[in-house]
């Protein structure tokens, strides 16, 4: 039996989970306007000890690497380092797109989740469950809310959004002023937001597929520079990478 | 907005969640072999601080009335009418098995949940969802696992089972000894048990329809009497109810 520890800091919802191939252990998600970058160890704590486990016999922890809120994702990010250093844990970052299209398991229509990346844009990506299996359908991006509208509405089949995003779809598909855009459905608000377990759950499948990383080795998943590095090549150019 | 609280005790997991039309506030599920009983009440009091409100701030209770174990369901259900009675406010009973079809909203396939009754019996129903709205298709009913099985395999569509008494379906289907069955999907451990985001997002239904009671009229939903009802029954005649 493979247990995975599962973290996803990388918006305004922190939440930590842990399942293996059988069950759910336990699972707390906390989704308040909060600053819970300092909870996120408590409620790793809790979690654990609600799954009557220590971080010693988790397998390997998995954490959102992005997408979404730089600082939430560098903490998450902070966060699995510390614990796989110190216990020399395989760590497998899920991209947080991936980990909102398992929030709706099995579900009939395409799955858009989309993460709020400010400045009216989100970041992005499109999905279908085929045999249990979640297909990516289109690459991860960076793209103007009204330009994804205008792709999605083109699409002939019903399509789910869901995300902390999903209001400045919304305010796009109001502006539009006409009620024609009936592919497009909200997702319920239980599934619309980070869940732990389906970070697990995505992580279980890279678990059994060997795709594991190191605390060396991880790395977020931005798509766009912070501020603070769009700043600093205004001033100095952009840097070689 | 309306804010449901939801509990759910009538499996092995006890899990709390608050949740009003436009988010989940927060969610606790712990699904571990510990006598969660006792557990409840720090569990609801805990959800509560992590939604930054208080018992006063919710509209109504929501709780899985079963059906499911005699005595998981009698706490959740006096905890509840603790609280409402003191409050003054409106409870909501899900039934568990429309409470687990919600687990999987929006899923393509039916869904069968199936609750452990013992004696190789599960509680059932059988539903679809069609349009963002749940389908009951089925009487909610007690029945042998093996007569179920037979039902499910006459049905000519993929069906999702899922709950407690899932064990005892696959035990079933591995001693037909035959490989046909592909029309029976076992939900994935992550949706399979209950979550109180459920049967709050259910409540909230029902409440916007106007399907609420109190402490004096809420009454559990159990199919099969007690043991200890059972045995008097044996011992001194059906009562006339």
């Amino acid at each position: 039996m493979t247990r995975i520890l599962g973290i996803d800091s990388s918006s305004i919802v922190a939440t930590a989970a842990v399942l293996s191939e059988k069950k759910l252990f336990s699972e707390y998600i906390v989704n308040n306007k909060k600053t819970h970058s300092e909870k996120m160890m408590a409620i790793v704590d809790q979690v654990l000890k609600d799954s009557g486990l220590t971080i010693n016999d988790i397998d390997a922890i998995a954490v959102a690497k992005g997408p979404g809120s730089f600082t939430g994702i560098r903490i998450g990010m902070a966060c699995v380092q510390g614990m796989a250093h110190a216990l020399n844990k395989p760590l497998i970052g899920v991209n947080t797109l991936d980990g909102l299209a398992y929030n709706l398991m099995g579900t009939k229509d395409l799955l858009c989740p989309v993460i709020n990346a400010q400045r009216q844009e989100v970041y992005t990506s499109l999905y279908r469950w085929e045999d249990c299996k979640l297909k990516r359908l289109w690459d991860y991006k960076l793209i103007k809310a009204d330009t994804l509208l205008e792709e999605l509405l083109g699409i002939n089949e019903n399509i789910v959004v869901l995300g902390d995003g999903l209001p400045i779809l919304e305010d796009s598909l109001k502006n539009r002023g006409n009620q024609a855009e009936e592919n497009i459905i909200s997702a319920h608000p239980v599934f619309s937001m980070p869940r732990a377990s389906s970070i697990a759950a995505a992580a279980l499948q890279e678990y059994i597929h060997g795709n594991i990383q190191d605390c060396f080795s991880i790395k977020p998943f931005y798509i766009r520079k912070s501020n603070a590095e769009e700043k600093w090549e205004e001033h100095h150019g952009a840097k070689s990478r």
